[in-house]
C-alpha cells in the first residue's frame, strides 16, 4: 500500500487526492458482541470522525447496523482486507467480546489461505499471544491499531469510588490480595480475574470467562449471602496484554452476577478496564449496595 | 498429660503399666470421605498396627464401621479429645475429603467451647493455613500427626509412567506448564491442580475442587473429545503446604472425569500425591486410554 501522506496539495491529480482521501478514511470497528462497539462508534461519531462497523456474524449485536456496517463472518480474512480496502480503511480498533470460534466449522475463504501461515500459528498459547499475534499481524499490512480508550477515553474506569458506595477496609484488604493473584495468573497468561472473600481466594479465571467464575462463586456461596455481603470481584490486565485489543470489560450484568453471588463490590484496574453502558452499571451497583471502585495500579505491578 | 515414655520397667505398679499402654494405644484415624481412610486402616492393621477410626458423621463412609470406630459431628471437639483419652491414642492420621462445614450449622460441644479462641481464628486465610492451624493445635496438645504417606508409603504415587499408557512429547509439555501454573498458584494458597490443552491454560481450581474444575473443562470441551484426547491434569501439593494432613488425591472418578473431558491424561507429584484405590484407578486409566504419569519435582520447585 501507499506511502501515508498526511494532506493533498491542491496541485496533486484526482488519483492522488483520492489516495489521500483513502488514508483518511473511517474508523473500522470490526465488532464482537456487546454494547461496548456502538457506544465506541457513538463515542468516534460525537468526535466527528466517520465510522464503518465489521461485524461478526454471530458475535456482534444486530444493532450495528444502524451505523455504515459490513457483516463478516469467522474465517473471511480475504472478504475483510478487501472491505477496508474498499472503504479506504487504515484505523482499526477491535472490540466486544467473542467465542473461540470452533475451527472445525470455519469456512475460510481464499484470502484466508494466502494468510494461512499465520494462520495456522494462532492455534497455538494462550488468548494473549494469539490477540497480539493478530495485532502484529494487521500492522504487518499497514494497518494502525488502536485501543478503544485511546479513542474514547471515557468508556474506560476512573480512580477512586465510582458508585455511590466507597469500599470499607476490610474490602481493601480483599481488593489487595485479588490484585496479587490476578498479576500472577496474568504472568502465566491465564485470565484477568479472580474473586477474594474475606482472605480467601474463592476462584480464579482461565478459560471459561469472567461470568462463568462469578456464576460458581454464588452457587459455591449459597446461603451465605443472608450472612452479609463480603468479598470482592478483581478484574485487570494481565502485565504485557496488548491492551488495545481485549480489555478487561464489565457492565451491568457483571455487577448483577456479583450481588447474586453476595460479593461486596467489584475492583478494576483504574484506567485499563473499560465500563460497557457505564450509566446501566453504576445504577445496577448503587440499587445492590456494591461497590465499584478503580485502583490505580503501577504498570509493572501488572495489575 | 504425663511425659511420654518407652516402655514400662517390670517393678511398675499397674497404673504405670496402664500409662505406658495408653501410650502406645492404637493409631486413630480421623476419617473424611472416600475410601482413603479404609485403605489406610488395612494397610496399617497389615503392618500390625492397631487403629480406632474417628468417622466425621456426614462425611466418613459408613463402612468404616468394619473397624474399631466412633462416630463424631463437626463441632464435638470435647468428644474427639475425650475418645482419644478414653482409648490412649497419641499417633493420629487425618484423612479423606471434607466439605468446608456451614459453621452457622455447627453444634460446638462444651469441649469445642473450651477451644473457642483456636477455633475462631480457623475463620480467616485459605484451606492451608486452616489445616496447619488444625495440626499445631493438635500437636500443642501433645498428640503425634503423621502423613498417610508414612504410615503407608505405597498410597502415594509413584514416578514415572504409572498405567500402560505413556505420555507423549506434546503431553510433556502440557504437563510442564501445568507444573509451573500449580507452583504459582499454591504460592498464593489457592488451589492444587490445573488443566492444560496445547500449551493453553483451560482452568484453574480454587475452592470448588478438582472435579467440580475438570467438570467444567469437559462442557468448555463439548465436541473437542472427537478430535482426539489432548491435555492434561496436573495435580500437586501447594509450596509449604502441611503435606501430613490433605494431601492432593486422585482416584477412579478423577479418571472418568479427565476422560470425559477429552485429557490425554494425569499427572501428579510423585510421592506428594495419594491415590485411592489404586488398582481402580490404573484399570479406568488404562480402559480409556489416559496415561497416569508421576513427575519427580524438586521440593522447592513446589510442586
Amino acid at each position: 500500500m501507499s506511502q501515508r501522506r498526511v494532506k493533498a496539495e491542491p496541485s496533486e491529480s484526482k488519483a492522488e487526492a483520492e489516495a489521500v482521501a483513502r488514508e483518511n478514511g473511517p474508523l473500522a470497528i470490526i465488532a464482537g458482541g456487546g454494547t461496548l462497539p456502538a457506544t465506541l462508534a457513538d463515542a468516534a461519531a460525537a468526535r466527528g470522525r466517520a465510522v464503518h462497523i465489521l461485524g461478526i456474524r454471530g458475535e456482534a449485536d444486530t444493532k450495528i447496523s444502524r451505523f455504515p456496517h459490513t457483516w463478516l463472518k469467522w474465517g473471511e480474512v480475504g472478504k475483510l482486507f478487501a472491505t477496508l480496502e474498499g472503504l479506504g480503511c487504515r484505523d482499526l480498533v477491535i472490540i466486544g467480546s467473542v467465542s473461540r470460534p470452533d475451527l472445525a466449522n470455519v469456512r475460510f475463504d481464499f484470502g484466508a489461505i494466502r494468510n494461512l501461515p499465520f494462520l495456522l500459528s494462532l492455534g497455538v498459547g494462550g488468548d494473549d499471544q494469539l490477540l497480539s499475534s493478530v495485532v502484529r499481524f494487521l500492522e504487518g499490512k499497514g494497518y494502525r491499531v488502536y485501543g478503544a480508550g485511546e479513542v474514547a477515553p471515557e468508556l474506560l474506569a476512573a480512580e477512586g469510588t465510582l458508585g455511590d458506595k466507597a469500599p470499607t477496609p476490610d474490602d481493601r484488604a480483599d481488593i489487595e490480595t485479588g490484585f496479587r493473584v490476578v498479576s500472577a495468573l496474568g504472568r502465566l497468561d491465564i485470565g484477568q480475574s479472580a474473586v477474594v472473600v474475606k482472605g480467601r481466594v474463592l476462584a480464579v479465571e482461565a478459560a471459561e470467562g469472567t461470568d462463568a467464575m462469578i456464576a460458581r462463586c454464588a452457587e459455591l456461596r449459597k446461603g451465605a449471602r443472608r450472612r452479609g455481603l463480603a468479598g470482592v470481584l478483581v478484574k485487570a490486565p494481565k502485565p504485557g496484554q496488548e491492551e488495545r485489543v481485549d480489555l478487561p470489560t464489565i457492565g451491568p450484568d457483571t455487577v448483577e452476577m456479583a450481588a447474586q453471588a453476595g460479593l461486596a463490590g467489584i475492583a478494576v484496574a483504574a484506567g485499563r478496564v473499560l465500563i460497557a453502558d457505564r450509566a446501566a452499571t453504576l445504577a445496577a451497583a448503587n440499587t445492590h449496595g456494591l461497590f465499584l471502585f478503580g485502583q490505580k495500579l503501577a504498570r509493572d505491578q501488572n495489575a
